[in-house]
């Protein structure tokens, strides 16, 4: 995120913490936003912000930096739970915050986020900003809910459209819709009807371009370990599509694989797998649905920004959501 | 807790999930509060609403139902993830949340009910609410992360002022001092400078009850495992004022438990720990720690109370905190 919602959000938190385990403790909130995650959600916030009218330095402006602030908190708490709920080794390249400080430590320095960032949401003024923030947990949980349940119960008995409903929740609300909405009304702008389908269209096509490149990004820039998803045992487009079609050989070898806890899991024969899923066409299905997705996303964004008070603001916004969904880191 | 304060606190959820898994997810959320927790902070809060002259049937004691209903739901998230944290077995008499679900799906459960924590905060409508909720909740999560490093570091050359400082963060504030202030902003009124000071000395009174309690309550009536305390190895007066006495040879026996995980424990060992600790002083020396500290508080509030609008409400709640001093569930 950008270097000024980095010192904007933890400036909520206490500079000292009175005694060396609190210190500690303030160490844990301050580890995950440090590491410098890309600020995609607090960028397309504050870029619909400016679509909507919204001027830098305006106190309009200063509702949105804190709404900005408030959601980089968000993702991060998020991603701590989540290391944690997936038991993934690494986050931005370095060592998950559980595995650096135990899973009970490292719970708790979630909540804590958690509440800095209602604190910041807070502090943005905005009227309506509480209930955005509201709705949008509320489906991110219920999404990581289905995620999580699946995996759990060791469910692969699932439809596309399973894995299409989980990720709109999971990823669409707090990854586009919130962001575009947050913006309008913090420029003081009713958000458009359209940035709900915009948005679970575009956020679909995101979390699939996250799943493609889990299995064949660049490490360096990826910060996470590549083929974590099937260690964790996450369904994604690509298995499913691939599921559907597989040789029953190779699809008893994954589910047989799936059926085991992730340090039970064969290094080798999910290797196989990888591989397997790299040879298959489903990969590229994946990339053509996400690329669709993103159009019909794109769509229906310039449509509805067609009377933004900021033309060229609206332009670059939707260059730069053009670019999320085929990046690739 | 009350069962008009349960039913408010889950009229905020969903109805229906829509699918089985999101069922499923209700379900978890509801799980807690449905299992019949005492609701004293609650109790609490609303006994300080009627000190400060809130009137049933008015607005403001609409206000304190619902920020009533946010404390009960804040008791709830917490003791799902505190269970995790302290892998403990029972909650209420049955299995804990992550123990019939899994930890990911707990951890979640939890976070969702946190959401819905700040749902009613804000239907409240209080005007700084949301304020005391957020500094009640960073408190808290400061004392959890003492306790908690303090297990995770093996750390067991502590003072009693180390637990107290504990203590007070991580009880007192969430259980009187937050409670006796939301009952007043309810009503309309400033909380008096004198309820931090009788808080602190009341929640440590509750909290070393508590620990006492873990140690020679009655299982039935107690909810959660006798001696789970030691299990957990959790730091309490009665355990550090014993460790300052102890014969070596017990202390030796007590550190090398506590150095080991809570499934490497030697029951005989603990059980035999546990003998010891009624037997010493210790225990006796805790009871009549908890007994000053509640005469303080309690004078402190009587004080305090000296020209509340509500005389008989005051003298009703002075009783009901001086009955949860010497509790013996």
């Amino acid at each position: 995120m950008r270097p000024e919602l980095l010192s904007r959000a933890l400036s909520l938190l206490p500079e000292r913490g009175g005694r060396p385990e609190l210190e500690h403790y303030l160490e844990m909130l301050r580890d995950y936003p440090q590491r410098g995650g890309k600020g995609i959600r607090s960028e397309l916030l504050l870029a619909s912000a400016r679509v909507h009218g919204a001027r830098p330095g305006t106190p309009a402006w200063e509702g949105a930096l804190w709404l900005a602030a408030a959601l980089e908190l968000f993702q991060n708490w998020v991603l701590i739970h989540d290391d944690i709920e997936d038991d993934s080794e690494e986050r931005r390249g370095q060592p998950a915050l559980h595995r650096l400080h135990g899973t009970p430590l490292a719970i708790n320095a979630g909540d804590a986020l958690h509440v800095y960032m209602w604190e910041a949401v807070h502090r943005s003024g905005v009227p309506g900003a509480m209930e955005e923030f509201l709705t949008m947990i509320h489906r991110t949980a219920e999404g990581q809910h289905l995620d999580l349940s699946w995996v759990e119960h060791r469910e692969w008995a699932l439809q596309e459209a399973d894995y299409l409903q989980m990720v709109e929740l999971k990823t669409s609300y707090y990854t586009v819709i919130a962001p575009l909405r947050l913006g309008a009304i913090a420029a003081g702008v009713s958000p458009h009807p359209a940035f709900r389908d915009a948005g679970l269209a575009l956020g679909t096509a995101f979390q699939i371009r996250d799943d493609v490149l889990n299995l064949l990004g660049d490490p360096a820039k990826y910060g996470k370990e590549i083929g974590g998803d099937l260690l964790e045992g996450k369904r994604t487009l690509i298995v499913l599509h691939w599921l559907a079609g597989a040789e029953v050989d190779q699809k008893e070898a994954f589910l047989e694989q799936m059926l085991r806890n992730r340090p039970d899991k064969d290094p080798g024969v999910i290797d196989e797998i990888h591989r397997w899923l790299l040879d298959s066409g489903s990969v590229n299905y994946a990339q053509d649905y996400a690329h669709a997705q993103a159009r019909v996303g794109l769509e229906l964004l310039e449509e509805a920004f067609q009377h933004a008070p900021d033309a060229g603001a609206a332009q670059e916004l939707l260059g730069a959501v053009r670019e999320l969904a085929t990046r690739d880191a």
